[in-house]
């Protein structure tokens, strides 16, 4: 069967599919550590009585030979007594101190690994969490050379730096993870495409371009609309632009109606900057997956996410993304081949076109922590963050699976300038706080812009159905103000009414458990488009189980587990005639492939307690409960046993 | 029925039955923000170019004015241009700066929440995560009144702080969580246990001792071994003694023995420091709850775990507890009523004693996040650092219960002195990196003790049984070295290998969907006890689903059923006579209470199918799959369909 060959490949984020890593950890000296605690005495000395004492403990020249030192003897050491307490002796070294800094720097404090930011900006939001912050332009190379001097590894958490210096360090033996060479290749978006396609990745056709001609005759080649865009320092959809036809494209290109058609064409900056036309991808949803790589080139992908943009800003993540298992395959291939193209460890982002032929074009990749994979702090086993430390200092890599079945990633951009703006955030924050597995992230950026991604929230739970409708009553959209109902966990169906005095002790046992339910008149044979669209949509309203129970020639449970992957348990009920045979049979022989787990005869309690278990196989509380459920009806039939003995049979009949 | 009433109750933790919460987020001014601002320049400056220009930033006449005005107007104030960014506009202030205060800081950088430690050691773990560190004395009355000033809240994370200088700042209008009054309760042990008692919380029997006599007479009294606890300055078992007879106590008593029965009597230090004792309690388990409450007086517990202590000192968690539901429901509301009789928000951990006969008796309150509440930062929808934050500064609470079925949490005890000990923790550390779901936490104290808590290690999964196979060859402990194997998710068994040819069409299906299975043969007429032992153990081994195949008259699927809460698919299996119609009525016409999911007769495929449907309930991945084989039988049978339309029937049938 076509589907055989799919689903046994084991897929690439399989956790034992992995080489054994190279394993580096050490408990070790670098002086800096005592740099550190100096730091702190004499800053709360200051604190303490203003006394401004031992500025000589922030000597550049000794915090350079500190971790020149630390960076020269990377391999072994044990003659110093000053240990470093961390999960690896590896100064980690990281240019730029935004969001994706911070983020690192709060995953590298569980393991107590030192973490050092290059930023320009002294309020940057990893400035309050790094263990040293070094102010000045990653663009710059003398400040880059100097900085890398302190650092046991240096990695990026933007694409946007001087290369050539990292090409230069990494000549000098300084350890860049990723590799000059692959930052080199996807900071130019040209040279990113064309050696993914020399690889053999699929993607949307380019071509460069030099003048207007060049880009006429990329119009007539690929058609319009026609995207033209920025080779280099382009992200967040800057440096990109959309020419709806030939007239636009001149206008575009002196830069005026351009400048209509994108907010900041002057990044894109006319063809002095490098421009290259790519074919319009008609894609049906956009996809993304983070890759991890490690040291010793072990790969494993995080699920196939989902990224909805806003004015090209990514603005929604749903984890893992609602496409058919075959797309999800397809994705990680095309992701993990990308990704084994490049070279140095760490993890990466690849961003996805699918299209409504059901191909998967690569649109881009960034050699870092990227926004698609926020959701995983909270919902995988090993957040992108971690991820990426463990993979630049040689650790092995985690496990990148999800422990929660669903994940929603909301971006809080900034809606207004200044304090307008917070006020928005925070009464959006206030309203996530409200919400059960709601997670904020604030990244403290001393000021508020309009479209700034200030910070995120994500949402956990049983199904991204669920969490769409916890989402937009978060944002109090249309139908979903102050939405409170829990979504129910079982559908109960029945053929008709008269099914309900049966079916009804099914709803009693799931009451009597505390779970949600949810009971349906739905007919096979009187209303088939109910039952069709009831049984396709359950699993995305957040449905786990149906019950479904009909008499006579019963179809109805059947015909619902033919469209649903959900588990579907079958109640024949007693018809006038046969006395309930007819039921049972026409639900209990189903052809090979489609399983209704039957019950007995008019035995609704028993589907309910099915149900239980089944919901037991993700609820450890329902498990628990069941068991002692169990327990407590034999109690109740040894209280039984027990009066027949002490009474004798004709006495216990009499009662 | 017996279970009804129980189950019908809401658990404490459950989600909706929280009053609104009164709600107070403000982006807000407080110049300490400003502050922090040039620290950091001021900082980076001398990083550069060793000027130690603008030590006045630090004045703490500055910073206290600064607090004491974002105190003062705490309630609200719009004049200022320099908001803070955070979820909330407090600075919390924490007495102690050890790895609780450690933890806090990294759960508020997420909110963006400034936290600012008291602490007398320079290194200690909160020291390079806090906002702020001031060193010095949580117990010295001067020093906690000025690092009072520059908190909009202050909260502990021990309770051996001076209490005293606590209730004189509440006079002052400093704003405390918990409450002096609570603090003051607790830390002495026997005020605590009076306080509990005279509100009928239940705990093992207790007297005050202020001589030889009356200690002679409390043994009388209450038997031996006696347990003899100091009343103050008491944790991790300090200041505990067990006298196993009234000869042992004696010499407990003047100071002798008990050095050998206790390795720190000195603490105990006599009747001087006040002594009690109470009647042993005999455990069969340690329980612990988290409980949180909100300034709204809001109440959630987190789930009930067992504490496993290791020379009094708390060496392993499991979370949930085995323990029988009516035994989670009593602890946890033992824990909610103790919890119920204190002031102020904040998490507060109860810990508990497991008695034969089914008690739960309290043992000791902490005022404060908890070691046995650790693997929720991992396992929670909100951990219980964050959930402290929330409660002292007046945010919503969050969901506490798990988002994943199961956690167990291993401390890190230093087994040796300075570099050895390191060694011994990076070797287990090492391994554990290799262990799916597993997070290693390290606390970066500057010093390596025996017994000493140097990190933690939390492990996710599916089930406790799986986690302490994990938790056991990650300790290469007897029978687990380097074992790498799965667990079985889905268990097949059969009464005899005669049913095999049918029902290795299960194990086929659920081979092809990748889930790890394993088939036995376990008859429930010729090997009964093998059949209870396997069907009683299965969920504690990890299994989740179990598919039992058997012909004739077919006892195996509802004896099995009958012995495990987990869900029981049956597969009859047609024997010799009657066409398997014997098989399918003795399997699926099971009475009420005793559920077993009934497929078709030899129908294992539907079997295995119904077994992926019912995993997918916890597993998006393995319904995404469903859903694709699903999608790939209907292009197969298309196919046949298109083929027949254009060959025709007759030579459709010749082929």
């Amino acid at each position: 069967m076509a589907s055989k060959q799919i689903l046994q490949e084991l897929k690439p984020s399989q956790f034992l599919s992995r080489p054994p890593p190279s394993l580096s950890l050490r408990f070790f000296s670098v002086s800096i550590a005592v740099d550190n605690r100096n730091r702190n005495r004499n800053h709360n000395h200051r604190l303490r009585h203003s006394s401004s004492s031992s500025s000589k403990l922030y000597n550049p020249v000794f915090a350079c030979r500190t971790s020149r030192d630390s960076h020269e003897t990377d391999s072994s050491r044990k003659d110093d007594d000053s240990p470093v307490h961390g999960l690896s002796e590896k100064i980690v070294g990281v240019l730029g101190g935004g969001q994706l800094g911070r983020m690192l720097c709060q995953a590298a404090s569980k393991m107590a690994i030192k973490v050092i930011v290059l930023d320009p900006s002294e309020n940057c939001p990893a400035s309050a969490l790094a263990y040293d912050h070094m102010v000045g332009s990653f663009d710059d190379s003398a400040t880059v050379e100097e900085f890398a001097k302190r650092c046991g590894v240096l990695t990026v958490e933007t694409e946007h730096v001087d290369v050539a210096t990292l090409e230069k360090l990494e000549q000098q033996g300084i350890d860049c993870e990723p590799k000059a060479s692959t930052i080199r290749i996807i900071q130019d978006k040209y040279l990113q495409k064309v050696h993914f396609s020399r690889h053999g990745i699929p993607l949307p056709e380019f071509m460069e371009i030099n003048n207007l001609e060049e880009t006429k005759r990329a119009g007539e080649l690929y058609g319009y609309p026609l995207m033209i865009k920025g080779k280099r320092l382009a992200y967040d959809g800057r440096g990109n632009a959309v020419a709806k036809s030939e007239g636009e494209l001149s206008s575009a290109i002196d830069g005026v109606h351009m400048v209509i058609v994108t907010w900041d064409w002057r990044i894109l900056g006319g063809f002095g900057r490098g421009l290259y036309v790519e074919k319009w991808a008609p894609f049906i949803k956009e996809l993304a997956v983070i890759v991890a790589r490690g040291r010793d080139n072990s790969i494993l992908c995080y699920p196939v996410v989902e990224t909805i943009h806003k004015e090209n800003i990514c603005h929604i993540v749903k984890a893992p993304a609602d496409v058919p298992w075959r797309i999800r395959k397809l994705a990680n291939d095309v992701a993990y081949k990308a990704i084994s193209s490049l070279e140095g460890a760490g993890v990466f982002a690849v961003e996805l076109f699918l299209t409504r032929d059901g191909q998967i074009l690569l649109n881009e990749v960034a050699p870092r922590p990227h926004n698609s994979g926020h959701h995983t702090i909270e919902s995988c086993y090993t957040s992108q963050f971690e991820q990426h430390l463990r993979a630049v200092v040689g650790l092995p890599l985690g496990d990148p699976s999800m422990k929660t079945p669903a994940a929603i990633m909301y971006n809080l951009l900034g809606e207004d300038e200044g304090e307008p703006g917070f006020k928005v955030a925070h009464q959006l924050i206030a309203r996530a706080l409200e919400i059960p597995g709601a997670t904020a992230h604030w990244y403290d950026k001393p000021e508020m812009r309009r479209q700034r991604k200030m910070g995120h929230i994500t949402l956990v739970g049983p199904s991204v159905g669920v969490l769409e409708a916890r989402r937009k009553s978060m944002l109090r959209e249309e139908g979903y103000e102050n939405r409170n109902e829990v979504a129910p966990r079982v559908g109960i169906v029945m053929g008709s009414d008269s099914d309900l005095p049966v079916m009804k002790d099914a709803a009693r046992i799931l009451n009597m458990f505390g779970v949600s339910t949810e009971v349906r008149i739905v007919s096979a044979h009187r209303t088939p488009e109910l039952m069709y669209s009831y049984a396709s949509s359950a699993r995305e309203r957040g449905i786990q189980v149906i019950i479904a129970g009909a008499g006579g020639a019963a179809h109805l449970p059947g015909m619902v587990a033919s469209l649903t992957p959900l588990p579907v348990i079958g109640v024949p009920v007693r018809a006038s005639t046969l006395d309930g045979i007819d039921s049972l049979l026409s639900i209990v022989q189903m052809p090979r492939g489609v399983p209704v787990a039957t019950v007995a005869v008019n035995n609704a309690t028993n589907a309910g307690l099915l149900a239980v278990r089944m919901l037991g196989v993700g609820d450890a509380d329902l498990l628990a409960r069941m068991n002692q459920y169990q327990e407590d009806t034999r109690d109740y039939v040894l209280t039984k046993a027990e009066k027949l003995r002490k009474d004798g049979w004709e006495a216990y009949l009499n009662q």
